[in-house]
């Protein structure tokens, strides 16, 4: 017996093969919001694992999404891995070379919609853990969720909600959305941009065009408030964070006739925000901005506004690129670039980090990942996984 | 028989009463382009009067359009009245207290579609020219269309391009558009201002708003070109024209989310203006504007612009002001204001001025003239004639 690891018995059986577990995911067809069998793929694995799962179903949105929360250990320090096995829609399903849900090894990909974005990581987290087994200190768990891909009121954010409700702890958090541009170990990200939309609006009064005086063309007003939105960077960018930026994404009148003065115009618009300013700092610059203009408007901010985040450098996303570095031989570029993700409200119960497979072809036809990627994002989710708990635990 | 008015007695019945002729035409519903059956009204009073009738049918748009040129006498000076007997739809007939081709008279008031815009100013000329008869010397003609509130292709400026094929020479027009905003007697029109269209496109390359290095948003060059189109007033006016005027009319890049940077946006602009441009000299100045603002465009003139133009004062407009003065006791202002008419068309084989009806009910529901502007008009109408050819035969 000497040296020899001591062996649970009950769970012997719980070894999953990340590719073959990924392929099953996939045809578990699981468009948002229906993701219930593929989420119970999830569940009987980690159950059948000695994990304790808890099934979350949420319904403000009006549709019933599943999620679920699972737990193996129950000291500190608890490392969570957090995904979704929802997918965006297959479009055409002729368009695709192998049938989106066919789950399809050829050629050396595995092919089909979540491949990557994320069923793949999911899969790997999950061979990953199972592999590694109870930690002898700490736990490990798992936040994944059936409403990523869709409005999102009724996934991460409430099982988030439910956490703190509960009194559940988790120390640090592993998200596995596609993280790499080209190549495995490009990247991984340690914050997202906030995001702020609003829409501006001129009212004026309609009449007929050769009657300018008895009418109140409400464009030029419009373009002088626009011209002022964007009349100067919000900021250079900061240590971690590339620039503010700010798109008026539309503009709008409708008017299809040339003798009409109109009455009314609008200007619709987005900020992806970096760490120099909060919701509330941005929202009265874009203010102070349209009131230099001088002219009267309103402003309507959207529902769904993010802060931008930040998860410092130190130890644990030290050892996030370091177990990248080990298994790809490169070191991964701390990102905080793209659109937002479910880390927008992990970041507000413990640090995250998000690393996963390359993502050219998320949301594409023909999405599909390299079978050699996802035993090597295996491979890398084991490593941090044991240096997590040789650093913390 | 001493001093005896010499009677034409082929053609003593031709006598029309103007506020029953208009009912008449009011009851024969001609919405453009089915103006036919009023149109036939009107050349069977003329014939019977003596008037030689040209029916003149144009249809390059592809439905048959009625016209009419009718004259009596044969010498010059040729005295013209212009009109159209063709009217705007009549929208809800439901919401019409008297119903909008019922041609009711009630409470001093003609009511119906047409009755002021312009069967009314139409009845009374035929009354006052009936009641004159054939000029002791020169000519009275008619030039009646059927396509003045539709696409005018078909109509006073085909009879225009007829009247010049067949060489018969107009010497003064009136045209009965309403011209007076509040009270008979308020304004003439002496001219009108032109009028240019045109679409500004600006094309970019649409992308994830996330990633805007991606993407090129084609708005804030939109705006830039917006601005310098509207920086400055195009002149102050002059003698007898307001200051040309450019309205932006409508901006349009139609993206309803706010997550893409758009890849095209587009405004649409109208310039009312003065006779200090010509068409050329105008597209020049929009053209010179644009380019200030350094970005790409593309920049597409609508169809259908027109050139300003104005009939000098002089003896013709002059004893036109003195017959509605001698008659509602005020001077009427000389205008170039408003919309166009056909007079743009037949400016360009004589002066014409305009003067009819008050406008306040045209293209309105409940569409009504009172009864005794309709009188006083026919009488207006009567003083031009007989200051006509006492000034001009």
């Amino acid at each position: 017996m000497t040296g020899a690891v001591p062996v649970k018995p009950t769970f012997a059986a719980a070894v999953v093969d990340p590719v073959a577990f990924a392929a099953e995911l996939i045809r578990a067809p699981s468009v948002t919001p229906r993701a219930a069998d593929a989420l119970e793929l999830v569940a009987r694995r980690l159950e059948a694992a000695g994990y304790r799962v808890e099934r979350l179903t949420f319904a403000t949105g009006g549709v019933p999404i599943p999620n679920l929360y699972a737990r193996i250990g129950t000291e500190g320090p608890n490392l969570c891995f957090a995904g979704h096995v929802d997918v965006v829609p297959e479009g055409d399903a002729a368009l695709w070379a192998h049938g989106p849900f066919a789950g399809t090894i050829a050629d050396g990909m595995l092919h089909g919609r979540g491949a990557v974005d994320m069923k793949g990581a999911v899969a790997a987290f999950l061979a990953a853990a199972l592999k590694a087994g109870q930690p002898a200190k700490g736990s490990l768990s798992f936040l994944i969720t059936g409403d990523e891909e869709g409005p999102a009121l009724d996934g991460t954010v409430k099982v988030v909600e439910w956490l703190k409700a509960k009194g559940e702890k988790i120390d640090h958090c592993v998200l596995g959305e596609p993280t790499n541009p080209v190549a495995l170990g490009d990247a991984f990200k340690v914050g997202r941009r906030g995001s702020l939309s609003g829409i501006l609006t001129v009212t004026g009064m309609q009449g007929h065009v050769a009657y300018p005086h008895l009418a109140d063309n409400p464009i030029p007003r419009l373009v002088a408030l626009v011209a002022a939105l964007t009349a100067a960077p919000l900021d250079e960018g900061s240590d971690f964070f590339p620039p503010s930026n700010l798109e008026v994404v539309s503009v709008d009148v409708g008017n299809p006739v040339f003798n009409l003065i109109p009455g009314k115009a609008e200007a619709r618009f987005n900020v992806r925000f970096n760490d120099l300013f909060s919701l509330e700092s941005l929202k009265a610059e874009i203010v102070r901005r349209l009131d230099s203009a001088g002219v009267a408007y309103a402003l309507d901010f959207q529902p769904g506004a993010s802060q931008s985040f930040l998860t410092a450098p130190g130890p644990f996303t030290e050892l996030v690129a370091d177990a990248v570095e080990a298994e790809t031989g490169r070191r991964p570029e701390p990102s905080t670039s793209g659109g937002t993700s479910d880390a927008r409200f992990i970041k507000d119960i413990c640090p995250v980090v998000e690393f996963g497979l390359v993502g050219q072809t998320m949301h594409k036809v023909d999405e599909a990942t390299p079978v050699a990627d996802l035993e090597a994002l295996t491979r890398i989710y084991e490593r941090i996984i044991a240096r997590y708990f040789a650093a913390f635990a």
